[in-house]
């Protein structure tokens, strides 16, 4: 997407610098807007860890480019992966792409070549299932032409976190783009405010309409008909559609559902678990350290500076997801089609699973 | 209730100093305990208007002592009185306690006595309704005395936002005083971040178990089992049982009721408004500043900082309360009793009222 009118993807490589790889440094946004150059595996691993660049997709190709680097420097493969792999050890995306690499390695392949392929084969993905959500909205922006679309959401399932388009945003931008007028709501998201910090940075640099409010306030807005639907990203999806992202996410489904707003959870299909029935009794929920809840950063005196919000001996708790069942859910829009949140839907588009 | 072992109130005078009026500088909590003493009517204005001192029953209590101090210095009431009231324009308590004042004033009253009155009935309706819900708390926990009760509540309804026991807090201190086994969920409340900040330090200097959450953390809880009954505060309850609370607390209304989870609020009879019946059509919401959402205060470095949490160009929306239908409530707790929130439920307690 843009920032500030040039196109950016969250990774990139350059002619002029062939043995460089990009990445925007998203522990300073929304603050600073600085570009990190990754030469060896080892700081590939360095941006993984320390969370220079997040979001599963985009951990996925950081590995890739990384396994890359590593070969370009004369590793040995079979030695650096699992040292690359324990970079964020719960990320799926990180061990496939280091096992797709090792592969094409060991059937003597470009390594270079396959980290753009994987790059690609995620905008590929987002861009498909952003076209199946233009749909909607632009059905949506038909039914009340003369406003703006009222669109919320939460977390940041946005470019950032892929290598460009985004999941939830990905329908948004591709409606902007088109000429839809449309607003976003902006879920903070706390406690890590992804929301407030990323959502907000990006849709702003693409110059997309947006306003970022508390996560108390989406209920109300729906309650008074300002939101036309709601869409959300997802971490993992049960085979019945029940849809497990960020924590808070169950709270605006429940609102959708009580004021007739649509709910829509955008999502590639590596996503979907089909091991997995019933989300609310069967995923378990990460527990993160208090001090994301007690502590917050933010910008003052130039500086990325961080506060205590609590009193110094209290307690927090912190999970870190919830689980929307599929009946508050109003469909899935993936990569290869909308379909309802139930098995029956997603078998129906993913047959090859039954 | 108690700081640390030494029984407090919000606001209180002491024999040794016979012409002056304590109270909390609640800007400065959690992060500093400090008492303010106010020794006219001015600086009393100024307390309630930079609000060292907040929440309804307690801005009625300072300004009853206002007045006080006011006739003490030998000012004309009938002139200050506008000057006192136009400290916080939109409070209904601090017209009805300057009312009252002057009203004993022109009856040769004595304004001392009649401010201690002012706080002393605040405390024994708040006694009162603590007592009646602790009748909730008391059978709840009958029913697993094995483990302790799990409470959760919204925003501060505590003592520091009335003259002692607070509203949804005052059957927690209760049921705490009585040696129930209980722990309170504390939602940090954003924006102004009320539960994080006098929630939390009320609970933690009484010694009440309590744990911090993001607004965002509740849903996921009560699916989980892990809440038992929710209490919040209301700033306005219509003669149909709707309540007007803090932004947010519809949300928690809501995923109460999506699994099973009691949801009662606690009022005081003078929050209930008579003359409204629709509360989501006809409360209207106040929009406070953006800045509430953009930034945040916190404790660094032996001070306190405000950071900036959004990019600097972005827009946000801060409406600062929500409606819960009456649907959503299981009862309200209120000095009289407890009872439905309905209008029959309200009118049973309230028969003056018909």
């Amino acid at each position: 997407m843009n920032v500030d009118g040039k196109p950016f993807r969250s990774i990139w490589t350059n002619p002029d610098q062939p043995d460089t790889v990009f990445v925007i440094d998203q522990r300073k946004l929304p603050h600073l807007f600085e570009v990190l150059e990754l030469r060896t595996w080892q700081e590939a691993r360095t941006a993984i860890a320390n969370m220079t660049v997040r979001g599963a997709p985009l951990i996925g190709a950081t590995a890739g480019y990384g396994m890359w680097l590593a070969v370009l420097h004369g590793e040995d493969l079979e030695v650096i992966a699992p040292e690359l792999a324990s970079a964020r050890p719960t990320a799926v995306n990180l061990q496939w792409a280091i096992d797709r690499q090792l592969a094409v390695h060991r059937a003597g392949g470009d390594l270079r070549e396959e980290a753009q392929r994987i790059a690609d084969e995620d905008v590929e993905i987002n861009a498909a299932l952003g076209r199946h959500g233009l749909d909607i909205l632009r059905d949506l922006h038909r039914t009340h032409p003369d406003r703006p679309l009222q669109i919320l959401t939460h977390c940041n399932a946005g470019w950032l976190a892929t290598v460009d388009w985004g999941t939830a945003t990905s329908p948004i931008y591709q409606a902007h783009n088109e000429g839809i007028s449309l607003h976003v709501w902006v879920d903070e998201t706390r406690p890590r405010n992804q929301g407030a910090h990323l959502t907000a940075w990006e849709l702003g640099h693409h110059g997309v309409p947006h306003t970022v409010i508390v996560d108390n306030a989406g209920g109300h807005l729906m309650q008074h008909g300002q939101v036309d639907v709601v869409i959300t990203g997802t971490d993992r999806t049960t085979r019945t559609g029940d849809v497990c992202n960020k924590i808070g996410t169950y709270l605006k489904a429940l609102a959708a559902h009580d004021n007739g707003v649509p709910f829509y959870v955008a999502l590639p299909s590596s996503t979907i678990d089909w091991a997995v029935r019933d989300g609310v009794a069967e995923i378990p929920i990460e527990e993160r350290g208090p001090g994301e809840v007690t502590h917050l950063s933010g910008w003052d005196d130039d500086q990325v500076r961080t506060i205590r919000i609590t009193p110094p001996e209290t307690r927090a708790g912190n999970p870190a997801f919830d689980v929307t069942p599929a009946r508050l859910v109003t469909g899935l829009i993936t990569e290869r089609g909308i379909c309802d949140a139930s098995e029956p839907g997603l078998q129906a588009l993913f047959p090859e699973q039954k």
